[in-house]
């Protein structure tokens, strides 16, 4: 029998949109990369008859069934009754998982409501994967017939532990899995999608056994390559040599590969050198910072920022100068400059990058629309400027600025020109 | 019979996830409003037998099954069949329909494939929604058993156009719809999910007609009230004084409502006092700035931050003392209190903010663990710190002292105590 799955999510918060459904879309892949493939995703509200039902139907199509969602503490978290109910099993108290939870609560030093201990029911006979984010343990029932039910927290990155840690192991057991499926992804900054596409397409033609797919976002152009075997030697070989084509063809755009963001790739590379990294923010509010500090251990190269979002802050503390701002204007040029040299002597850095634009609704001019920005970096003896025409909503121009003033940065350390970034 | 209803949206991509689903929340959304519930959202992949698998138990479970995509004119679009054959009825040939398309060709000047008549096929007895936009009819099909299955392009504008057109005045047609529903929601930061829930549910007791969900995320807990009634009248009535009752119950942890963000809010009361906000930030790296910076036209209160990673840029763009730092350390309260009195006088702010804290994974001490996070205010003749202790990982270190570094500028704000952040 084929082992095909199927992803059931609850929450009537799914249902109206008021939150997009992210796990659904990660289970798949994740599955997927496994060589399992998914049949069907079904949202539920928090209704237990309809999880029934749900539960009832995805078991006759599927050998496996994953449910996230409706495990949390309050009364409208019914998926422990609906499942247990559903398959005519009991709910059974765990004082183990009761005591982990009292612990959770003492560390966090705060009251624990006698609700919470609801999360300490598991459905009769099932495994639990012990949490290590949240409260409730996520569930793996095995059935007689060689049927798999697995009940995880609905917050994606709980459910994303617990998948990789406890529900995937248990699907690899199971046995029954299709060709290899191997995947890369590579990010590219400083394209369109369509460019990309094509340059990507003409790069691997005459290749067979792979598939492509495309993701546009505000962090930049994704490129999947999946490649597909019938052994895992083959596979690899295929998605390296596709890798080799892609990089000889896209060169320096491509940024990062895999789950790398930019900002590991920038941090990696500041690290290596032994260089350390300032910024000085205008439009993008603290973005950068913030991408920059995602990584654990950023501390080690990444010293600061100043903020400047007033003319008052870029003249005193970036010592940005009142004939800059009064002739050139706060966003300009000359005003990116005096931003990253000002925030490489304010903080004592080897490297320091600017953003300064407009990043709407308002403050356009015809000169300078909104969607203008001006990317600055200060280096010893270096100082460049990119100019950048975002003609966009206020979120993408300043996700798009962050994630090209990080590019530049991966550029100017790696030795490359700023050809690819705006004038 | 109470009339619900079913979404299955079709075509591989939705699995995968390169496609959003926003088809099923549109529909919801526009159902909904019409007092219609929906059960489920499912997905399905471009597989005959899967789709029609999916239809028999959404009309098992529903009166009305809408399906989006599937009805274009290539091989894998194969909706029509899929119902056709799954509900035992043949599939016919329409020369209006096949004209119709021609038509559109020799408009667009367009070569047509022959493919493109596929479109032209309807299912038996089905109704159809002539297209506007694309050339694929919308088709109605009315069951025997006062069932309705509708069939709609996936391409979200053609889909909302049919909709609104051709299947919500049918769906009136077939009457019993529900009672009127209105909803509101509230962010509350400082508890927990099931305080949150124990609260809101004893100040609601006794109270009919209203069904309450909980939702947890790193930007705090959001409760929807939904009040149920005969007219609308009687729901507003009744949301009233819900929201009345839980704002007397949880008083000033209610931080936002509906669509708002804790930024909005915040941004709301500087603007109305006409205060100025300045910042000093450490492991959240500039993730405050940005929140602050989201909300348009935040340049007339938000004069800027410093991002002070380093011990060097606390005391040289802050003034925290060496002795401090040496003594206390970087994350202590002294720290939060001298970085926010710096950062108020570094930017000339009427009031500032400062968070300092361990994000993790690495930095814990026994004294100071992973999650240890000070947030200090610094205002004309006020000084406060608060003490968080959050174990969580990184990320959520850092969402959740943003967000409560904002909330207790708004507790400030309207003068209320700050007893519910932290120690």
């Amino acid at each position: 029998m084929k082992m095909n799955c199927a992803v059931i999510t609850v929450g009537d918060e799914l249902l109206s949109g008021r939150i997009t459904d992210v796990n659904s879309p990660y289970i798949t892949r994740e599955l997927e990369a496994m060589g399992l493939d998914t049949a069907f995703h079904i949202s539920v509200g928090d209704d237990p008859e309809n999880i029934q039902a749900v539960l009832r139907f995805a078991l006759e199509q599927c050998r496996a069934v994953i449910i996230t969602g409706g495990l949390g503490p309050t009364q409208d978290d019914l998926t422990r009754e609906a499942v247990a109910e559903g398959l005519g099993l009991k709910l059974i108290f765990r004082e183990k998982i009761a005591d982990l939870i009292r612990q959770r609560f003492q560390w966090m030093n705060r009251e624990m409501a006698e609700s919470n201990l609801k999360q300490a029911y598991i459905v009769e006979g099932a495994g639990t994967i012990d949490p290590v984010m949240g409260t409730a343990p996520g569930l793996i029932l095995k059935l007689p017939a060689g049927k798999l039910v697995a009940m995880l927290p609905g917050v994606p990155a709980e459910m994303r532990e617990m998948l990789g840690r406890g529900v995937l192991p248990a699907l690899h057991d199971m046995g029954d899995r299709g060709p290899v499926r191997l995947r890369k992804s590579f990010k590219i900054l400083g394209s369109t999608e369509s460019e990309v596409a094509e340059r990507v397409e003409k790069s691997l033609s005459g290749m067979g056994g792979l598939k492509l797919a495309y993701l546009a976002s505000l962090s930049g152009i994704e490129v999947r390559v999946t490649a597909v075997a019938e052994d895992e030697i083959e596979a690899q070989a295929r998605l390296a040599a596709a890798e080799r084509r892609i990089r000889d063809e896209l060169k320096m755009m491509v940024a990062a590969s895999d789950s790398q963001g930019i900002e590991d790739v920038v941090g990696e590379l500041l690290r290596q050198r032994g260089m350390t990294l300032a910024l000085a923010e205008s439009c993008t509010g603290g973005l950068v910072g913030e991408m920059v500090t995602r990584v654990p251990g950023s501390s080690d190269y990444f010293v600061g920022s100043v903020v400047s979002y007033s003319n008052r802050a870029k003249q005193e503390l970036l010592g940005v100068s009142e004939e800059i701002l009064a002739t050139a204007g706060a966003v300009s040029s000359e005003a990116a400059d005096a931003m990253a040299r000002g925030a490489r002597r304010a903080f004592g850095s080897d490297l320091a990058i600017s953003i300064t634009g407009i990043a709407g609704p308002g403050g356009g001019t015809p000169d300078k629309p909104v969607g203008t920005v001006f990317i600055g970096l200060a280096a010893e003896g270096v100082g460049a400027v990119r100019k950048l025409m975002l003609p966009l909503g206020r979120e993408a121009v300043r996700s798009i600025s962050a994630t090209l003033a990080l590019a530049l940065i991966r550029v100017y350390l790696l030795g490359g020109d700023f050809a690819h970034f705006g004038e």
